[in-house]
């Protein structure tokens, strides 16, 4: 932690609220937030309203990256060049507290905020479209045949600049008044983590072929709870 | 499925782009995704830009309920009367094709639309507190003390009608064209579960006290993948 410059804070990423302690703003935090999360919830705004649509995506370096069609809803918007949130949650666990207000989840969470702009450079766009592989499939891209170029063409990307960002963590054992600690009630933590099932074969699936070592000990990491 | 009766679609809930055909209205199958869901992601405008806040909640009947400070940004936009986007989301697992674009993720998400109105009954807050308690952590309400009025006093309460909703939903093996099937890559699926370890007792926590029987075999339920 503390390895990056501190992204300049601003009004929309201030935390605010009785969870305003919560906020934390150092980017390598930020980084593995956003690297271990599996979707995205991208928000904008379409004639004055709210949208939240979930999306697959990649960090590269200072930048977000998401793939789709053009004509779907949040890449009009992506590529519109107007602020999109982009939110990354990670749930890590349940707090269970004696008082009633003490109970809550643990959580990683992140908000981006930017314009989107459309990746058209083909370069950008092929390493766009392998990192949001590899960011959920760590292996995969080369084990596959290469993208073609009516792929890539009939693929829409967008970017989105990690330069507006803040992250909120609620973590550890539910924090309670000490009067409160007598009563012979269970308090704690119940960690949750996404995990792997075994691989299901697709029904076409050549049975000689092996499913990948990089589908075992699948994981997306994941701190205490 | 198809016990209810299917709520009026809208310019905002038809699923546009070519994941047109995974949008789905079926009440049950909307209700049955945010019953399962552990965070939500509430959509609002503030000045004309978009923002995205993770939320509790819990659906009572045809009510969304969030709770929280109502000098946060989320409880205010929520209790203005606002239009909000309520989106859940939950990942099932990973698609692993022969082409590259037929990879991707399983999951099923709703996007419930509607004005944020502030709840000030205190029996239909207490309702929505016992509510969100339970969607998180099933029994758990009878287990602790009651709220008391001050800290009922002290919550914000906010609801959001599931009049205008749809569901998305993406399931079972990669769709692949048939002469990609002969490659000898595996193709499958990998089931993805938000699952739990053991419960760590606070460190303040009298060791006599059991963890409790709702904490045994805890999960959110999930299809096949």
């Amino acid at each position: 932690m503390g390895s990056r410059p501190v992204p300049p804070s601003s009004k929309r990423t201030t935390v605010r609220g009785r969870t305003a302690d919560r906020g934390a703003y150092d980017r390598s935090t930020i980084n593995a937030i956003l690297d271990e999360g599996v979707v995205c919830h991208v928000g904008f705004v379409e004639d004055g309203e709210p949208f939240v649509i979930p999306m697959s995506y990649a960090r590269v370096d200072d930048t977000l990256y998401f793939h789709g069609a053009l004509a779907g809803r949040a890449m009009g918007a992506l590529g519109s060049r107007g602020i999109v949130c982009v939110e990354v949650t990670i749930v890590d666990g349940l707090k269970f507290g004696r008082q009633p207000i003490s109970h809550g989840i643990n959580y990683r969470s992140v908000v981006v905020f930017g314009p989107g702009r459309e990746v058209t450079d083909r370069a950008e766009k092929m390493a766009a479209l392998k990192a949001i592989m590899e960011h959920l499939m760590p292996g995969r891209w080369a084990d596959i045949r290469q993208t073609t170029d009516g792929e890539v063409a009939a693929t829409a990307v967008a970017a989105v600049s990690i330069a507006e960002a803040s992250a909120k963590i609620s973590c550890g054992p539910p924090a309670e008044d000490d009067e409160e600690t007598s009563r012979g009630v269970w308090a704690g933590t119940l960690p949750l983590r996404l995990s792997a099932l075994e691989p299901v074969p697709a029904p076409d699936q050549d049975p000689k072929v092996p499913a990948p070592e990089y589908l075992k000990d699948y994981g997306r990491g994941g701190t205490s709870g």
